[in-house]
């Protein structure tokens, strides 16, 4: 029975760094585990989350300060996987046996945060990703803790741009060429809380499934995978 | 003494594909093998690039329409490796053993070009896509015929967006906190044209070397790899 906070993004435009998160209401005065492996800078990083989660009132320490960090997140109560390069965060956790390490944790009961990398963490794979392969992980496999992807960060075509590199729906279009797993393009400012079986979507998606048309969702119950409702 | 016309696009923005590439001048006569395997449908994607070089005048035929593909790479006098999904292209490639075919082909005189993925194929590994991981290859190293690496397709930050994804070069100064290769970000219509050890840009590229400031650069020649002339 997952328990899953899953953003589109950290900061909305002009806001604070997760003020649009529900934290306090989702770990429920659970301690959280911080995973900064997206970004170069940990301690700076943790740093900032630090302060947003003491916004909302959440107590948070970050793994890249223990000595075992294996054995931390597989004891964590609660984890927050930050943004930032998702083939660096996945790569680092491969590199420190933490992928196995969450999802017992999670299997365990611990809630799982996140936005954007740490979103495409919770993916079957990071496959739906914007970002640059700027590290190379050893595969391209992630934890799996829901059964469709999600592309974060989800944006229109501008219109009236020149530019002629692929849209994001393209790309999505281009996955489904290659994979079945349905994807949900979350738009900036979304979320996805997860509780087991149910999926339910605060802001505004626009899903993909192979061979049909994408369809745009708002606030409410969401069930990529499934048959239409 | 390899001779390379890399190029940042296809097609420009209200052009016909590969109109603003010197494909006669740069293939002179020889006979091209193109390389469809970054599109999914390989024989429509062979249809019009065949149009294009058409419109040139320069000869072409597909690969893919060859009983060993390898094979015929590996004694190509020429080829053009075409745009689309770059981790499609590579893993595709990496099937077919057809890198080191093409790495033999350029090797013995081969002429070489490429648009965005066949671009992107020419560097030292294809840690500067702007694609999306759809399909793992069985690792991140390309042809390297260059010494450095090109981000295709490179544009500035909207002025005004309130988009929160990384900017493209903001991606860039993340792969540099992870490599140090340079990284030439191609803008759209720009081409570099390698000769051996010379490389010259048309068009308009900005330059990235790790530890300091980007450089913006025109048409003429270009040494990224290499001190400050």
């Amino acid at each position: 029975m997952s328990e899953l906070l899953l953003l589109s993004n950290s900061t909305n435009h002009g806001a604070q760094p997760l003020d649009h998160a529900p934290l306090a209401e989702f770990y429920g005065g659970r301690t959280v585990l911080f995973v900064p492996y997206a970004l170069a800078d940990h301690a700076g990083y943790a740093t900032r989350i630090g302060e947003a989660f003491a916004r909302a009132g959440v107590a948070l320490r970050s793994v890249h300060t223990e000595t075992d960090p294996a054995a931390a997140l597989a004891a964590a109560e609660a984890v927050w996987v930050g943004g930032g390069n998702t083939f660096r965060l996945l790569a680092t956790l491969q590199r420190i046996d933490g992928l196995l390490a969450i999802g017992t944790a999670v299997a365990a009961g611990a809630h799982y945060g996140g936005a954007s990398a740490g979103t495409n963490l919770a993916c079957p794979t990071i496959r739906t990703t914007n970002d640059m392969p700027i590290v190379e992980p050893a595969g391209f496999a992630a934890l799996g803790l829901v059964d469709f992807q999600v592309n974060a960060h989800y944006l229109d075509p501008l219109p009236g741009s020149t530019h002629m590199g692929e849209t994001r729906a393209e790309r999505i279009r281009e996955f489904h060429e290659e994979n079945e797993t349905p994807v949900v393009g979350l738009r900036e400012g979304g979320l996805l809380r997860v509780s087991g079986e149910s999926v339910t979507l605060s802001g505004r998606a626009r899903v993909f499934r192979r061979g049909t048309q994408p369809e745009e969702v708002g606030d409410g119950p969401l069930r990529p995978w499934g048959p239409p409702a």
